[in-house]
């Protein structure tokens, strides 16, 4: 009876208000946490100790991160701090109509070339030595922040997991990548200054975390499209040795990872080819450019070394030899990299759904949801000719519970590369990796958006309550989050997620979704089939 | 027992959880709604139907808005529309540390000039005609957005208080107002752009929200700060005469009007020297220069302008005689508005306190709220010198729920603007005028932000869950905001929030606090001897 009532009362809460207000604690002497450089006072929401904008570094322009200076006092560390500058205005660019939907809403912040900082959520300052999770955003190398979408807050997950979560600002595009080194010594680590800046970030996180009841120790980096680019690369940076432990990788655009780290010649021309457009000659005067002049300028730049045969792709770390060995996934794991548990997956539609979104009034409507069976086919047919009936067949096989039209929409290029970056890893014989492929999909209008290219996130950070316009919420969408949620917990905690460990003989992938299953070469034959 | 249970298990799911997901309806035919130019399609969540990013006219730059072309089929307004370009980058030069908090922080979203979109939050499509509420955002002429703060939000107001709410976008600062009229009949209008943006916003709802479940003939404008200046400056619209029925300004920067309402030699005077300073000759090259460089350009001119002594303070519309009157406050209401019913306040500290947030670490502990009676004595005589006693009297005796020391941080700009309009309009002897102050202190980080500029609007728009770090949530917060949110409602119901109305004789004011409560010619005192 008393558990009726107490169920009966929570949906009349939820129902008639729809709301629960946070406890906030804030105030003098409160959240108050010793780092090497002074004193940071944060605030307590719902148990949780928050931390927002702690400065981990100082940047100057195309200048190597420099140690901060300590402090006096307590230096507040509650509003977010600068993010990197930024094209923000022109987001939408990208996908003509409505590319924000169904991702959530971005928030953008106060933009600064001296942009590193980091954000922290903790259940508590003692000396439990907390696995430390490590967030790094996606949007390429060009574009994010640690804060700019609403799936990336850490509170949840450090309350439900019990976990430390950290995520981290640093500098992005012409001012994070320009490679100026042929123009003086001063400037030889200048097409690496984003991922230099995240490796004074885990430098940080290794002599402060202790005091956030972290354990530098047992440091997971866990990051999604770019955001797993971004670990790739540090698993390449003899720098980032021993400042972490273990590694996520979420749709990281890796098969592109031989074009993403380019080489000098590439990322030097960029460079040249930006000054030219700019008329300077001397390379000192680049920093009293205006940035929206110097980006423009540089993208400018960017396009011209593509179409001369520049190997490159969009702004990103130089394999320089020296800061960055290479590419990991195309050229070898480095030695260090051996005793590294790795996770990496997928979701199964990734950036194939995306075009929906350009007419999402009709797409709505008109999907594969919607269709008879005879329409499905005849698309199958119109796509895929006269391997229609194999590649459905192979579809099914791989994904039991979905339906043959799903078949149309199959992302190869991400999962492609996860399978490259999971047997690459695995051929080290080192310490153990994992795989999964995250199936669900989102219900919201229609259903047309299916599994797309960040639909894991509210999963991961177990956010699904902030993030509705996103997953829909409800019962389903919570329960899978706390399955995922725990998983990655789990991981960063041991080292294993939970099931068992996959290699290039066992093809073992965990398929997240309302039923979630191992499986073992699921969808061998669907991609050979899609790719050959 | 039950009631104890009940209210038991309610902390209970706030402690456990802190969380509540949303329901959300979205898809194929839901909230689908019909607009005179074509169908849209919206969502709902937790029962309210919600558009976002609703399109109410087109605008090329510097000319005045135009009608929508009408669409077939359906169009999607699920996402924030775009906002006036604004320079976002460098809101926190502003206030140098940390501005935005206790402010709550700020979200933005892509810029364009064309940013002639509203959005809407309704119980249902039904014919209910519920009084509509219009909310004009504040950021002076200059900057801010429909949903730049989470406050902002109008799905809770729209709930509790069964009214349809609705927040605009419109053309800022340079491409709001700046006055092209010397160069050419077709720039005539071009001082006022932002202001016939709201007037076409107002057409719109006037032509559409009965599709919306709102009553045409029952439009209420709120507006703060800025948004204040603009329902003062649309009551000396000829063209706006007919699109509201009743204003709420809160903390309308309204002294200033005299100033925010310039002539047409000042607004010209700024164009012609930004044309200069862009070194441009012919007036239509103006549309070819990027935004930053126009804004810069103009942004100079304006100091240059004041510098030559212009009578302006900062981007505003132009007091033409035609198209804007002129100020009501100063000259006197336009016939037109004598019918129209206004509530009008401030709060008790606004821009005081915001000095404080400069060294927040200090002065969260050394604030008046930890001194000793020796030290606030001593602080009010090295303030108030000899009139120190009569003012803390005053002071008490206006607010007598305070303490002493709070003498120190009354704002009196605001207020005194806020008096002026009351006068000014209840001397039309037409519709009643109400006047209320709120003295609400927040509790977060030691009280010493108290009752800032912006602090009512969580509370006016029944907002405290969503922003808790501006209050620091909690039940007394709650009830304020139940009480605030529904006089704001029952004010554009009835015209009367519910308590006498003000008249210079009467002096009739509510105090907003824990306790509230109506007092009569509370400030006088205090008032005269703070401005003398």
């Amino acid at each position: 009876m008393l558990k009726k009532i107490f169920a009966l009362s929570l949906v009349i809460v939820i129902a008639l208000s729809g709301i629960s207000s946070a406890e906030i604690l804030a105030g003098p002497g409160i959240a108050v946490a010793n780092t090497k450089d002074g004193k940071i006072q944060g605030y307590i929401r719902n148990g949780i100790f928050t931390y927002h904008g702690v400065p981990y570094a100082d940047a100057e322009l195309f200048m190597p991160p420099t140690k901060l200076s300590s402090w006096d006092g307590v230096r507040m560390a509650v509003t977010y701090g600068a993010q990197s500058p930024q094209d923000t205005s022109r987001a939408g660019d990208m996908f003509p109509n409505h590319w924000y939907w169904p991702h959530w809403e971005p928030r953008n912040y106060q933009q600064d070339n001296n942009c590193l900082n980091l954000n922290i959520w903790t259940p508590a300052l003692d000396d439990a030595k907390r696995p430390v999770m490590i967030w790094l955003h996606g949007g390429g190398f060009m574009a994010g922040a640690s804060a700019v979408e609403d799936a990336y807050d850490g509170e949840n997950l450090a309350r439900t997991g019990n976990v430390v979560v950290v995520s981290v600002n640093h500098r992005l595009n012409v001012l994070g990548f320009l490679d100026l080194s042929a123009y003086g010594e001063e400037y030889k680590y200048s097409g690496n200054l984003g991922m230099l800046d995240i490796v004074a970030a885990l430098e940080w996180v290794k002599e402060n975390i202790s005091a956030f009841g972290g354990n530098p120790d047992n440091v997971t980096l866990f990051g999604q499209s770019g955001g797993g680019a971004k670990i790739l690369t540090l698993m390449a940076m003899p720098k980032a040795a021993g400042l972490f432990h273990k590694v996520i990788e979420q749709s990281g655009a890796v098969d592109l990872m031989g074009i993403t780290l380019p080489r000098q010649d590439a990322t030097r021309r960029i460079a040249e080819l930006t000054l030219s457009n700019l008329g300077v000659s001397d390379v000192k005067e680049l920093k009293n450019i205006p940035y929206e002049k110097l980006n423009d300028a540089a993208n400018k730049a960017m396009r011209q070394a593509i179409s001369e045969g520049c190997k490159y792709f969009s702004w990103s770390p130089v394999a320089d030899g020296e800061c960055v060995t290479g590419d990991p996934v195309a050229g070898g794991f480095t030695e260090y990299s051996k005793n590294i548990p790795m996770m990496a997956g997928s979701v199964l539609n990734e950036w194939v759904t995306m075009p929906l979104l350009s007419d999402m009034a009709r797409t709505q409507s008109d999907n594969k949801n919607y269709w008879t069976a005879e329409q499905v086919k005849a698309k199958l047919a119109e796509k895929y000719g006269d391997k229609a009936e194999a590649i459905t067949s192979a579809f099914l096989k791989a994904y039991p519970n979905k339906k043959p039209a799903d078949a149309l929409y199959v992302d190869t290029r991400i999962r492609s590369g996860a399978l490259k970056t999971l047997n690459a890893k695995s051929s080290q014989k080192g310490a153990p990796v994992y795989a999964y492929v995250f199936t669900w999909e989102t219900p919201i209008m229609g259903g047309f958006a299916m599994s797309y290219h960040c639909s894991e996130l509210p999963f991961v950070f177990n956010n699904i309550a902030i993030t509705e316009m996103a997953t829909g919420g409800g019962e389903k969408a919570q329960a899978l989050a706390d399955k995922m949620s725990g998983a990655w917990v789990e991981f960063a905690r041991t080292g294993n997620p939970g099931w068992e460990a996959y290699t290039t003989q066992n093809g073992a992938t965990m398929i997240f979704d309302d039923e979630s299953a191992l499986r073992y070469h699921h969808d061998d034959e669907l991609m050979k089939l899609l790719t050959e």
